[in-house]
């Protein structure tokens, strides 16, 4: 089924943060929304690169040597391998690209590892 | 070289119509800038899904049996093999992701094909 799909409305029916949801699949990957706010784990994916636009609000992704500063209508890619950590002060809505076997903890599993889900 | 890609800053870059650029490539695909404005081929991609996310105004895609209506904020995912025109009455600007194998017209290659390049 080919269907248009609203990021507003998406966004909208859902509250939980750091959880992706799945929103479309193509080419092995899947397009997932998320809402994040504070800091998550530093980790990396050993065979993926990954893609985050942010779609409201401001993204700060840390790598080892710099910070990087990602704000609504700009997006950046973290190849694979490259240890990153999100971190946001307030809360930022972000459009992920990956492919379907990326985990949201990468190599650094525990508690804030979740499978997601389509919405 | 990670970097931070500015959709609106790249979108300045060039005024051409139906020439997709690059502006960053991931798992073997490529996310890529173009304008539209008018109707393109009917064409179709034997072995690529390609997603479609209007940055600004409003992109239709008329399929075989209906007519998708794609809003700045939204996006839609074509599945390989399935026949599709893009059309806009007034320029639109959208962010494309799609396997670097990918040809603008798919399987309608003629004079309207072009060769994406980076910007």
């Amino acid at each position: 089924m080919i269907e248009v799909i609203d990021l507003a409305q998406k966004f909208n029916l859902f509250h939980e943060q750091w959880q992706p949801k799945i929103v479309g699949e193509l080419n092995e990957s899947y397009v997932k929304l998320v809402k994040v706010q504070g800091e998550f784990v530093w980790h990396k994916h050993e065979a993926e690169d990954e893609l985050f636009l942010v779609i409201k609000g401001v993204l700060v992704i840390r790598l080892r040597e710099r910070d990087l500063t990602v704000h609504a209508g700009q997006f950046v890619i973290i190849p694979r391998g490259v240890e990153h950590q999100p971190v946001a002060a307030e809360e930022v809505q972000v459009l992920l690209l990956e492919p379907k076997s990326t985990l949201n903890t990468g190599d650094a599993v525990g508690e804030r590892t979740v499978e997601a889900g389509w919405i």
